[in-house]
């Protein structure tokens, strides 16, 4: 096989392709290879990544000299690329699964393996999908894995659940302590979703599709086990968690009467300074709300004490609450408006987080127990 | 005690002295705190950190409304600085060991020890000194600690030799493998080295001074055990390493008529790429010395091999050596020049390093055995 393409097309390509890699050393070792395909028709080198779990597909723009594929190891291919002259390369495969790349005076020859020996990918059979605005899929995934959960002892809770019924979807994370709800609507035109779509994607996908797209449309196939997500940039698969999603609704609040306004950038300021005498195990600040500011403080045995006082325009009784500040500040870091409303029931009840700017979109947030 | 004084000034004291704190957050309890000493008389907060093996002090103008002085934990202190908002800071100490910062409505409470529980400083009676230029001190710094060891069991070759006599300094540093030589003159003016300078200065104390000097003169004053920076931002004290230092003169090869000039840039390039493909440990890269270039190769059974030839004016003879990569990119990356000059020897004598624009510096560098 040989071909020709431009460094800085191949590097993205492979870059890309990489996020799919096994993030754990001890896997299978054909899995830390990215395979590459020269494919003549399609004037292209397709490097695929995948752990089984998830896969990702790009293709580069390549003169396909002599068709062909190898899998090379893909951290080595990533550096060597990274590192070679900038304009065009010329790689060359031959015997004994080897391929070269050269630039200038510069060749690099990685010993790779056969196409035979790198799994292959599954089919997907996609009888619903649906297209979404790429800038809309990325808010809506920023904004929703942050309440996913790491343990993966829970594995129902560490991707985000996708529900689509009458042309309004949403996705949905929690881990126990706090949920995310991003309402959206998918884009007009083509796509069947019939019957409705019911699924948890793991937000390891989600994650690295968010980071890859930048504008257009991105359609989305969802299929018995699998989904897979196609962008311009590339295609991006991924296995379903099959299991049951909690049924979620009940504990959203009902509207309350109690609601602090303020501002985003000031709390989350405030935050960062008073967190530094949390408790390091339940990271607890006091939320003392006033008729008009909220007073946060926090204090341990070991380091000390902080107090801090932020104007807000509240509505409804005092009240003396308690939450975990790094939840707080999660939801601080990826909302775009700054006039933040928190809605509070009881002392023991879940806290409604929001802007009017992020639209159909919320963060309940359960308090700790003082 | 009580004070006012800016949080950027602050902040910047404090990080400075933090550079002296201990590595390790195994040692003494005591020397995780940063000292405050607030001086009336000089109108500052002295910020004083240690590991008793170097010591940073920085004064910070301020307000002293109460003189006195605490410590407080040093890691925690720079995050809460760092966490106040922008202006102007007051600290109050009060009682028990606490110390307040209050800036706007934010109250930051730190629990201390008292000054009497803070180690004190050596007295150094300094009877040899000197002034050095504070650029010129940090680039011969900067060239010379890359070839100092890290292997504590030789603490002799941890720090690097300064020696002074007739009014010509120099900064030596070797590890066994490479030989950093950097030759300077003190300025002119006050000072006094009679009898000369023989010491051996840890790493460390060079590298935090050379990271906050910007310009301005150096004061440099060598105790029996102790030597002491003192700059416009503050004075560092270290203990010497009271050993021999090698006779270094020897192994410094004599003129050779073998000499390869070429682009320390492009070099520096090639071997990144080349180096990706060498043996992990030895990181060996192999020098084919032609008569108009220079062949850089490398190859791992593993991964693969590599290859790539610079364009070098070369006098002399053709000849195949090897050297470790690392220890090249080392002085590659500190030099300052492009125009590099490799002069060579036998294929197991040292290779000596230079440019012309980095005057008075030298780097020697052995083979390694092919």
């Amino acid at each position: 096989m040989k071909a020709v393409l431009s460094k800085s097309d191949f590097l993205d390509a492979i870059t890309r392709a990489a996020g799919a890699l096994p993030q754990r050393s001890s896997s299978i070792q054909a899995l830390q290879n990215i395979l590459l395909d020269f494919r003549a028709g399609d004037g292209a080198i397709r490097s695929t990544a995948t752990d089984l779990e998830v896969a990702v597909i790009v293709d580069s723009p390549a003169t396909i000299q002599e068709e062909g594929a190898i899998a090379v190891p893909g951290a080595k291919l990533l550096e060597s690329v990274r590192e070679m002259p900038d304009g065009e390369i010329t790689l060359i495969g031959a015997e004994r699964n080897t391929l070269t790349l050269k630039s200038g005076k510069a060749r690099l020859l990685l010993r790779g393996t056969s196409r035979e020996e790198y799994p292959a990918l599954p089919a997907v059979t996609g009888d619903k999908s649906f297209e979404m605005d790429a800038a809309l899929l990325r808010e809506c995934v920023r904004r929703t894995v942050i309440a996913a959960s790491h343990d993966q002892a829970r594995s129902f809770l560490t991707g985000a659940h996708l529900s689509i019924a009458d042309r309004r979807g949403r996705f949905v994370a929690t881990d126990g302590h706090r949920l995310a709800i991003s309402e959206f609507q998918p884009a007009a035109g083509k796509g069947s979703a019939k019957g409705g779509v019911n699924v948890i994607i793991p937000a390891r996908i989600l994650q690295i599709v968010s980071n890859h797209v930048a504008g257009g449309l991105v359609t989305v196939t969802v299929g018995e086990t699998h989904v897979v997500f196609t962008t311009d940039g590339g295609t991006y698969y991924s296995r379903l968690i099959a299991e049951k999603f909690p049924d979620y609704e009940k504990i959203i609040p009902k509207a309350s009467d109690r609601k602090v306004v303020l501002s985003r950038k000031t709390l989350s300021d405030s935050l960062r300074r008073v967190s530094l005498f949390t408790n390091q195990r339940t990271a607890a600040v006091n939320f003392s709300i006033k008729s008009d500011k909220l007073v946060i403080s926090a204090e341990t045995p070991e380091f000390g004490e902080a107090t801090d006082e932020i104007e807000a325009n509240v509505t409804g009784s005092a009240l003396e609450i308690s939450f975990n500040a790094r939840y707080l500040q999660d939801v601080l870091k990826v909302l775009q408006g700054d006039e933040l409303s928190i809605e509070l029931g009881a002392k023991i009840a879940p806290a409604v987080l929001k802007t009017q700017e992020d639209k159909g979109y919320l963060y309940i947030l359960m308090p700790l127990r003082g």
